[in-house]
């Protein structure tokens, strides 16, 4: 197996978004005096991630950056938490997205990577979102690929083969990382390399999903660092 | 003004083309016994560089990459020049665009710029030919803008105002850089500020175009590492 080229997703595989989501919450709200469990907060708004992005592959709305998307499900979810918050704090709870942490060591990892190989993002979060998060992070990408490459979301078969054919490489030359199985499923039935390894408090303490490979993936590797030195070694 | 992004044109204005492509086509031609000029060859292939990207601009083909066009480009001249050359040579010539050298002391130039702004390309150059370039003159890009991004040529104005919505910020806050004139134009018309610094020696010692700024731009600076004082000090 030659891999010339790695895709990461961002949201859960690189980033901690349940706890950059829920600090930011955490302060927004404490701000209003409104009592609410931020994690939780947290939870319920990434739960209307999938519904926001559907209409778009389903081709009942036009393509629109992730963020616009986001603001939409946090006002939903505010709605059903009868939470009533000044646009200021939407936005500033909505560009908790473009700033989150890391997980420890990711970008040291990316960065050992990126000795040997090209690296991008395959994320369905916009340019904006994904150039912030990487300068909070001090993180290198050799170009942003992804959603906002394709005008489409995730797990549709022409953002993996865009970001592809982006590199100028072919699909069994570029290995997509991600700590989602459905995630590499779609990636390998566009003819892409896979590569995984859990994140098993990405949703919390109690997460039920995607604790172990849930298929023969080309890599399975105990975390980042692992990976990196399996495709390095 | 407060300048928080730049967009770089790279043909020309980062990248000394004619240097790179003359030094490839001086070894293909010579290695088959040919006599050919080739910094003459490579100006008669440039030559074909507006009216390849004019058909797609006019809507009289779907976009594809650049090197796409550059291929078929090349093909022409060498009819026109009655020179016959075997597809692995003209794949050779075709990558050296995806390999240019830079201007001295460009990367040095832009690695100071990303201290405190953000920098992206935004060229009709294709990913892959822009990441080439990036990796062989070791130079770092916030994310790769420009024509594959919009799936259209500069000088339309699409090509630059999705460059500046992937930054996330408004067209006045992001500066366009180029070497010439006519790009500035367009970039000044999206919305975008302005930056020029002359490559007298782009097409050679008797260049006679875009050897001064002709209109008055948001800088002029004598090079890029001036135009970088100016914007950073």
């Amino acid at each position: 197996m030659v891999v010339k080229a790695c895709l990461f997703d961002i949201f859960g595989t690189i980033c901690d978004w349940r706890s950059g989501v829920s600090a930011v919450a955490q302060q927004v709200f404490a701000a209003r005096g409104l009592q609410v469990d931020a994690k939780a907060f947290a939870l319920a708004w990434r739960a209307q991630y999938q519904p926001g992005m559907e209409r778009v592959r389903a081709g009942r709305r036009p393509y629109v950056a992730l963020e616009e998307l986001h603001l939409e499900n946090l006002r939903r979810v505010l709605a059903e938490q009868n939470l009533d918050l000044p646009d200021e704090d939407q936005v500033r709870l909505n560009n908790a997205w473009s700033n989150l942490p890391c997980w420890q060591g990711a970008p040291a990892a990316l960065a050992e990577l990126r000795k040997t190989h090209l690296i991008a993002p395959c994320s369905n979060g916009s340019i904006a979102m994904i150039l912030g998060i990487a300068r909070r992070n001090g993180m290198h990408w050799d170009f942003i690929g992804g959603a906002p490459l394709a005008r489409a979301y995730k797990p549709l078969p022409t953002v993996y083969t865009q970001s592809v054919a982006a590199f100028g490489l072919a699909p069994e030359e570029v290995m997509m990382i991600a700590a989602h199985n459905d995630d590499l499923c779609a990636a390998r039935a566009a003819g892409l390399r896979t590569g995984f390894f859990p994140r098993p408090t990405e949703y919390g303490s109690g997460q039920d999903t995607d604790l172990a490979a849930e298929d023969a993936w080309d890599i399975v590797a105990t975390d980042l660092s692992d990976l990196v030195d399996q495709l390095t070694g």
